[in-house]
């Protein structure tokens, strides 16, 4: 059985224009109505239709009354008339002389409603549509021309087969769609009538006529010209197109009658327009819960390889079935990234990641004496990041340098520094064991481990790298009044007292030549000769020379910078208010929405240039981005290779085995948390997930950059998030007053493969990216950091601590769950996040990733203080153990008949409640039988 | 007949509590509907009923077959229940062994929702209610105690007639109107019934019980528990307490079911809760056009003296009529500024009327060689604002200077000069000329003429005005980039480089002793003694002395000034920006609506305090707030006295007639359009206005500040708005979901009074207003010109041009006019405006306010080219002249039938289209007769 096409619906009403009677559109509906305002010769916007009970008592007495002919093989608008009129004689609804009066009256040109002004139309509206459903091939290229038509005023006769070039304009067009048939309701009063004249006409299949003709087109004459519009209802339509007669139309209305909602006049205006909400369960939906199939989808189960349990595991099985479920997607990873919003996420990330690749680069080049710089930061990368992209399961994921491997490093550096042993080697020999490490869990499938990730532990992490973001950024700025302080005592008047001199050192305690010599190599000075340190004129050298040279600054404003301190703190609040602004502006009133869209699309690129301009206008001296231009190490003593053997003693290579499994746990808990974030359920991604192939090329990537002495790298949460926010996707063409829906993220390798070659290729790009101030960049990171944060459903619950319930938003664990348990979990949340934080703040940041196991065992705990109903609604279940599951399958039979009832609350629930991280296959099943195990 | 009381509605169903049956209580309705959340133990949002046609028909056959006891004499629950089992017996509802029963359901106790956690009701609810509305004296009390209560569990017996202290405590009592009364429903499910138990109870006059007892209680038994609630509905209570027998009953539910609004199913999902309307049109209105007499009640006509037309002009009549109307309200004048918020609403207008004072004193100063200069305008203000607010006839006004009469001061000056004729006795005349001249103009009634300023004329003119408000406070910021220069070329590397050095003056170029005496006497250095200029040390000179002893200043850091600048645009920024979002928090969700409401009462001064605490902690020397601390003349040579006579020849006494009529052009047009806007019929002003009145004081104010060598006062438009909208008042208690009203301004002279008292008195408070910063007070001027933009309509439909006609707000005048008019009408103000702004910046700018007249020649212009219908919408209709008027007067008979179509419709627009600037009595009359004259 073919579903039910969408109906366009039109409702002409008929008016007198000078002499001549006409039929002039009032209103339409795809989904919602839209009435032509009164005078002002517009549509409204699209709302909610109300109507009164007393009009739809009506138009059912009127269809007990009226001529019905269903099925009606109809070619033009005369015959069809004909046929009705012949139809209403016959059953004596209207004597022979008012046949030519309603003849004339319905045939009467109409007139539709463009945004032009006023223009007649000839060839009235092109309208369709077939109801049996065969032959329904050309119904596209018809209904594709209904409702626009209108321009010069031309006789009745004019019924063309072709749509009007001026029809095919109509951009209402891109509003209906595709498969949409039409149908035509006219309204009238006439005076040679006594009693109402009605016909409900629907034909047996959708024809074009230039004219007027229609499927179900209840055409009316009546001497009451109520609004009515049931037609336009889903419900309705269905019915309309099945009726096999008049009964099944009567009863059509009584079901629609029986589900009717109504509102007290006393509560509602008539006159308040009611706004289309945000989203309608489909009739059918709402009636029956989701099907497990469906769930299956929703729950990120792409078709390909969904069917293997984990009672069937094998060796590698995981991985096996992470490609084959990529395998599929080869090609359109790749075509899908053609779209214009994704030069708007590759510029958006580009900037975090060399962002990030610079501050993580300097830090590391300070904790490391810069055996990795920033040069090797920048290299490193790209070269991760590129090959990640092009190979992983989730081409989604940024990999960044993150704070733990950091602490690591430098760990591991004061370490071999102050026990003689060779630290890029050894490093070497901690990646090969790390890599090594990372297969064997990959083999072993230990990934499956995430299904313990709840909601709880996840957002616990991904805010806590929310604030870290936010806190480094703000620190940043907060160094720029450290690094240019500010003269506070300035008086302007007293200009005349403030400078800075640089005197020659006193020659009695000059450090003698061999310290001067020394400063003067290490020097960044590119002077070509030695300097005769008594020929210099000490008054013409600056800051830094004088001090080189051994003089000493004296004077009142020799410590302060004036003016970047400031100009710096501008730039970057100005660039995040700026970029949360435009961001905002997409819900705005203003300018079309596609303007909008492109305009929050690129609110970072605007906002970045916007401040650019602004500072290279000031032309003040704020500290800018310097990438590194030439391509060798940041230390002139070390190569590009790192040789395994030679410097080391053979022990270390055995030994580095144990801070290798530190290593891997801390990669493996940074890079699968972050990977359950970006899979989470809301992200609706369709390409399904792959977090042993994830892990495997995190893997490869170790041994790889070990080798060339490059950092390490893991999934960014932060950035990943922003990725996929800035790769959203919304539905386009929506049926007027309908919301766009958002319908995933365009998944692809193109953008992150074009962020890490650009990351690359920055070394040449140095002469345009050195006018970037890094507070414009800072900003950039604090939006970042706040941007990942909104999405999150325990800050969401954080706000409701201020405020009063009711104001509270209608969240669906706020109509199940207690207020005060919902806060009593979000504290526990605080309390969790305030001790990570303080310990992240100390030398165990370096266990940092396994405390997320910690989290994990507090939510295991948790189970003792909640209650599974309240836990599934706020957070997710944990699943329960293998043994007890099967042993759960023996009770099941004998509980039958309860358990059906609680599993059909148990579905209804899943839907609602989104249950986030449950990606891979296995994780499916929980949906259908752990949920509520006590 | 007295109206219906309204009613507070509970609904109880029966639910099963561990052994026990209980009521419990599950929603409720005042206004609109408030849920017990299924799981959350909290009430939902106030949200609009919706409920299903099929339960509205089932509650009818209900009522049809059920007991319906009316006017009962009920004094305890049990005896009411006893009563309604009677019935249903003697009816044959029920059998006699099912009595026991009933009646032990019916007194189960019951249990009420509360924010605290689950208690149980001892006494059930006291609700009582009272139909036939005799003896309804002590019912405030009893309804005063109805929802709450319930601390311990107690028996049913406890059934007491005073409130509990738990009753008392409740807080929900105060969205409960006083006169309330209460209804219970209560519906349950029980299996020893086979048929529907029902019953309805309207107890003849309210009573408390303690227990339950309730008025229109349709006590329910059935299988069906589904949801309905027509009581809660203002339509059907009306029936409900006045129904005499059952069929009236029934025949409410009828009228109710006829008035009702459906929605189809399709389009609305029935989870959403329908936020509750901005505003309900009251069913009866919505039936009937408002009457004359209410109209004439909104238009800001006031009881008191509203019957002299225009015709029966007398000598001063329109004084009279001010000065009649004011005198009632002499003492609520002071009483009613006894409230929070004028404490803010004075510190606001207070900082912005120094700020003004201090701005225009300065001008005035440079423009008039200090004969007036920050001294005379600090105490003018005070003087002349305290006695307006005193005596006017429109206290919210308040006075300031403003630019026209600053251009005028400065060419009189000019001319007086280059004449030879001593300024300040000219200035004199002119104001006693001009102060004449006033009292013509009130004598005359000459303020009538403000019939024709629409609002197209007012609003272009306070547009302007905010214009001229944005545009000085961003010029003034811009300003502090040119006071303090930043020195962009500044390395901090090569700090070594700047300095700056006063060197001695050439000897031989020197201008010698004399020059040098000169400037050290005009000097404000306050050296006890000439210093001998040899004996300098110019190392040690600051900026300022050197150059008063003829030094010169040499070096690169000389003309700049760090910091400064861009620290006064972070201050101004930030004052400017957090005050928007302050205002704003008014609209979030956090905390509850008092907190929020101070909030944003004291934005202004949050922001301004928050950002002097900045300064302070930053401790740069931003310009400050500086005000005079002693009281004499700016120029040592005036006294505080001008002499009328003596200093100018005779002729120049009677020639400064000539120029007074300018000033009093110029003063009417200003003072009487700011008055318009300050009476519009938006702000619901009570106490009438009193452009007569004011007038009179302003020309009083004239001949004194003249005497007193003072600046000339007249109303400040954007000031005035600021007032006002510091003062505006919203209902405070209201039903859940309710939106607050706004119930107009909080007229009274307290406010204004001690602004200008403050203002006098800031000589003293020197000590803490110098820590103000200018920047931040600009940021008020730019708030204040932004905000008092944002109420004009013309804005509204600048916008309307940038946004897709979809996206526009639901304006009434679009509904009913033409898009392309509207923006028509927009592009001839925006036009008009364009060429106001090009003459003001001319020095056309004296004749300033005689072009508001010729906006209003524009505006009559426009009457040919657009309708009156249009025009009624977007602008208001011009008065026609009085003859046409009369002659009109017979033609109406004839067209008799014709006209009164046409005037039901324009009282029905008027109601709608807010005509501003209609105040005075004879305006009335406009609205009844003279609405499309055409």
């Amino acid at each position: 059985e073919l579903p039910t096409p969408t109906l366009f619906t039109e409702m002409d009403t008929l008016q007198q224009d000078g002499d001549e009677l006409e039929w002039k559109e009032t209103a339409r509906w795809v989904k919602f109505e839209e009435k032509v305002e009164e005078g002002g010769e517009r549509w409204s916007k699209p709302h909610v239709s109300t109507l009164s009970l007393h009009s739809l008592f009506e138009l059912r007495t009127c269809l007990q009354t009226g001529a019905v002919l269903l099925d009606l093989e109809g070619y033009s608008l005369p015959q069809i008339v004909d046929e009705i009129i012949e139809k209403q004689l016959q059953e004596g609804g209207i004597t022979a002389d008012q046949r030519e009066n309603i003849s004339f009256v319905l045939l009467r040109k109409h007139r539709h409603q463009t945004k032009r002004t006023k223009h007649r139309s000839p060839a009235d509206v092109g309208k369709t549509g077939g109801a049996a459903s065969e032959e329904r091939t050309h119904t596209h290229a018809h209904t594709r021309t209904h409702t626009r038509a209108r321009t010069h005023t031309q006789s009745m006769n004019d019924i063309g087969d072709t749509p009007s070039s001026d029809q095919l304009k109509n951009k209402f067009m891109k509003k209906i769609p595709r498969d949409a048939e039409a149908s035509n309701v006219l309204v009238g009063e006439v005076d040679f009538l006594d009693k109402p004249f009605v016909a409900f006409v629907r034909l047996a299949q959708a024809t074009t006529l230039g004219g007027l003709t229609e499927v179900p087109v209840p055409t009316r004459w009546g001497p009451q010209p109520a609004s009515y519009h049931p037609v336009s209802c889903h419900l309705f339509s269905d019915v309309a197109y099945k009726a096999r007669d008049r009964d099944d139309l009567i009863a059509g209305i009584d079901e629609f009658l029986d589900e009717v909602i109504v509102l007290p006049p006393g509560e509602w205006d008539p006159k308040i327009r009611i706004e289309p909400p945000k989203k309608v369960t489909p009739a059918d939906k709402r009636k029956s819960v989701l099907s497990l199939n469906e769930l299956g989808q929703m729950n990120g189960k792409a078709g390909a390889g969904g069917g293997l349990s984990e009672d069937e595991e094998i060796f590698c099985g995981g991985l096996y079935l992470d490609i084959k479920r990529k395998l599929p997607w080869v090609f359109s990873d790749f075509y899908e990234g053609f779209h214009l919003q994704s030069i708007s996420a590759v510029l958006f990330i580009y900037l975090g990641c060399i962002t990030n690749a610079i501050t993580f680069g300097g830090l590391l080049g300070d904790a490391t004496d810069n055996y990795q710089g920033v040069m090797e930061s920048f290299l490193g990368t790209a070269l991760a990041g590129t090959v990640f992209c092009l190979f992983s399961g989730q081409p989604l994921i940024i990999l960044s340098s993150t704070g733990p491997i950091l602490i690591f490093e430098k760990l591991l550096y004061e370490f071999s520094k102050s026990n003689g042993i060779d630290y890029m080697e050894l490093r070497l020999w901690i990646g090969i064991h790390s890599c090594l490490q990372c297969f064997v869990l990959v083999a072993t499938d230990a990934s499956y481990i995430i299904r313990y990730m709840t909601r709880f532990t996840e957002e616990g992490f991904s805010s806590l790298i929310s604030f870290i973001f936010i806190s480094d950024a703000i620190k940043k700025m907060a160094g720029s009044f450290k690094y240019y302080p500010i003269n506070t005592a300035f008086r302007p008047d007293y200009v005349t007292a403030y400078k800075c001199e640089c005197l020659a050192p006193d020659p009695s305690e000059s450090p003698s030549g061999v310290a001067l010599c020394a400063a003067m190599t290490s020097s960044w000075l590119t002077r070509s000769s030695p300097v005769n340190v008594t020929d210099l004129d000490w008054s013409q050298l600056s800051k830094k020379e004088c001090l080189t040279y051994g003089g000493s600054l004296q004077g009142t404003s020799c410590k302060f910078v004036p003016d970047l301190a400031l100009m710096s703190f501008i730039l970057f609040f100005g660039t995040y208010s700026m970029t949360v602004s435009l961001k905002k502006f997409k819900f705005s009133r203003y300018f079309p929405t596609k303007l909008r869209k492109l305009i929050s699309d690129f609110s970072i690129f605007m906002s970045i240039m916007t401040f650019v301009g602004l500072d290279m206008l000031m032309g003040l001296k704020t500290p800018k981005l310097i990438v590194p231009t030439e391509l060798r190490p940041t230390r002139p003593d070390r190569g590009w290779l790192v040789m395994p053997f030679a410097k080391n003693p053979w022990w270390v290579y055995v030994a580095s085995f144990v801070p290798a499994l530190l290593v891997t746990i801390l990669i493996f808990m940074d890079q699968q948390i972050s990977a359950v974030i970006v899979n989470r359920k809301e992200n609706k991604l369709k390409k399904g997930c792959g977090y042993h192939l994830d892990l495997f090329w995190v893997g490869v990537l170790m041994a790889v950059c070990s080798f060339l002495g490059l950092p390490w790298y893991v999934a960014a949460t932060v950035i990943s998030i922003a990725h996929i926010d800035s790769l959203k996707m919304e539905s386009e063409s929506s049926a007027p007053g309908e919301q766009p829906q958002f319908l995933g993220v365009r998944e692809q390798r193109l953008t992150g493969i074009l962020v890490f070659v650009l990351t690359g290729v920055s070394i040449f790009l140095a002469p345009i990216l050195q006018y970037i101030p890094m507070p414009v960049l800072y900003g950039v990171f604090l939006y970042m950091g706040v941007a990942s944060l909104s999405g999150i459903q325990f800050w969401d619950r954080m706000k409701l601590y201020m405020m009063p319930s009711k104001h509270q938003p209608d969240f669906a664990y706020l109509r199940h769950v207690p207020l005060r348990r919902v806060h009593l979990f979000t504290l526990v949340q605080v309390i969790c996040l305030a001790v990570l934080w303080t310990l992240k703040s100390t030398f165990l940041a370096i266990i940092f990733p396994i405390m997320i196991l910690g989290l994990m065992v507090v939510r295991k705990l948790l189970d003792m203080v909640f209650s599974q109903h309240d836990l599934a609604w706020i957070d997710d279940v944990l699943p329960v153990k293998e043994k007890k599951k099967k042993s759960k399958d023996e009770d099941k039979k004998k509980k039958g008949k309860e358990k059906r009832k609680d599993k059909k609350k148990t579905d209804d629930l899943d839907d609602e409640v989104r249950n986030a991280g449950v990606c891979c296959p296995p994780l499916v099943i929980r949906s259908m039988t752990w949920i509520i195990p006590v």
